[in-house]
């Protein structure tokens, strides 16, 4: 097979984040903790556990910080908690949590949509947060969504995405992550957006990417975002964060299909299959229908 | 975007066939035909609309002969049949149809099963088959079946494939098809397959690939086999073929989700993704479920 192919690829597990976020069964915190403890024994050891965002406005996150204060050692090792201001930052400062996600929105629409503020006081917010975040020992991932597209604006342009990389550009930050917040990113479009990430971010920055499998098209990107040479890919067990039943349904790629595709191309991703498929199963139950996820229902190959 | 990539690729829409045969529901001679119309209208020219087979192990192509007496001159122009033996070559000559598609099983148990008789007994038929079609004026495709994995035996060996398509690189054939019948090929494995056949196969011989999205790895393979070079792919409207509700579903990749990765990343493949998409509502509410497509319920993007 190929000699270009990457040895390995890192897992972001996202389930218990961007995945119950969309999902109508709220989970308790005994079971957010069972689902990541569970992974953890997966593989999956760096996890997004937590938002600390406004419950108001996402009730299924409201009990972040009592999740994390329940988790294991080992689990806040790869915790990841999401902050999308500096009340966030604040809150996430008050907990054992060591790493943060924070969002930047590529497109002005969805940015006032999402965040309640422009681009550009979003950027300046991040300003502040970033210095915080190091000085307090976290490490900050910033993630740039709608990067491939906006539910509001259509395309973005390659441009308006580089002018956004060129803001952070200069920051203390360890990584960022690409997303394509609403399933619209084609193959040659990671390339392009990833090498573009590359080349303007600073070489020690990591890379990672985020795609959903809303048009069926996620698995085939992040393919594309690993032979581009991502450090990362987030996923999450049985593809969950979007109802398959629902109009615009928006499910993370599922982790079990990702890695399943990844370790049979010969890319190691640590992640145990048959124990990622056990959880899924388990989601599945609690949530009363079968999850996205096909690896599960199809079965591994060759048999093990 | 890069330039290494094709303008455009031929797709061959398999829901007439492969689709509606693992389907439970039945669908009658004139549903058939408005299918296969439609299909046309969407700018789906290739149809594989008929088997050739045993009716008594394949009930829902019984009508298969009834089907084509009834197309339009259009449809019989891109109209495909498959057959699995010299009597369904007999059958086949028998009708309007100018194309068929002749399978021979990569492994010796799936084939025993399949085709009942081994590997050397199918080749041996093929190689009458092959001059009395192009006697007749027929185009010969043969597609090599369970190509990256057998339900039986497992893995298929690269030296196992090779070996099939050095027996069949002397026949006088129009185009190969390499097909994953279980969903179990991933990129590196169709770049590496393609390439092979594209060394052993003279270079004037079309090559074709055909997946299942058993294990959500469909598309990504799709994309692959495209950077290889194939001149064509095969899909199936909404992704029929397997139950999303059953155990080991085993759908085409859906024509929609893959038009819309091709179209969106500069391929051009002719079809007309909403009048795809109307025709997947049809077969979903004919099937009473919903289609494994997701284009559908997500929506083109950007929006039309």
């Amino acid at each position: 097979m190929s000699s270009l192919l990457p040895r390995s690829v890192e897992i972001v597990e996202v389930s218990p984040r961007d995945g119950l976020q969309n999902e109508a069964v709220n989970f308790n915190n005994s079971e957010k903790l069972f689902l990541i403890e569970s992974a953890i024994d997966a593989g999956l050891n760096r996890i997004e556990v937590a938002s600390f965002v406004n419950p108001k406005r996402v009730p299924q996150m409201a009990d972040g910080d009592e999740v994390l204060r329940s988790l294991s050692e080992r689990a806040m090792q790869g915790a990841i908690g999401l902050v999308l201001n500096e009340r966030g930052l604040d809150r996430a400062l008050m907990t054992r949590v060591r790493e943060i996600n924070y969002v930047v929105v590529v497109t002005e629409t969805f940015s006032q949509k999402n965040q309640g503020m422009s681009v550009a006081e979003n950027l300046e917010a991040l300003y502040r947060i970033a210095p915080r975040a190091a000085a307090n020992g976290l490490s900050l991932t910033v993630s740039l969504s709608a990067a491939f597209g906006c539910p509001y604006e259509g395309e973005v342009s390659i441009d308006r995405f580089s002018s956004v990389l060129s803001a952070i550009a200069e920051l203390e930050i360890d990584e960022v992550a690409i997303a394509d917040t609403i399933g619209v990113a084609v193959p040659p479009m990671v390339e392009e957006r990833v090498a573009l990430a590359k080349e303007l971010l600073p070489s020690d920055l990591k890379i990672r990417c985020h795609f959903h499998n809303t048009r069926n098209t996620g698995l085939a990107s992040a393919y594309a975002a690993v032979i581009a040479g991502v450090d990362a890919l987030d996923s999450s067990l049985g593809g969950i964060g979007g109802c398959p039943f629902a109009p615009r349904a928006t499910g993370n790629i599922p982790t079990e299909d990702l890695c399943f595709m990844l370790e049979r191309s010969g890319i190691s991703t640590g992640v145990d299959l048959g124990a990622a498929i056990e959880i899924s199963e388990w989601l599945s139950q609690k949530m009363g229908r079968p999850v996205p996820a096909l690896l599960g229902r199809a079965g591994i190959f060759p048999p093990q």
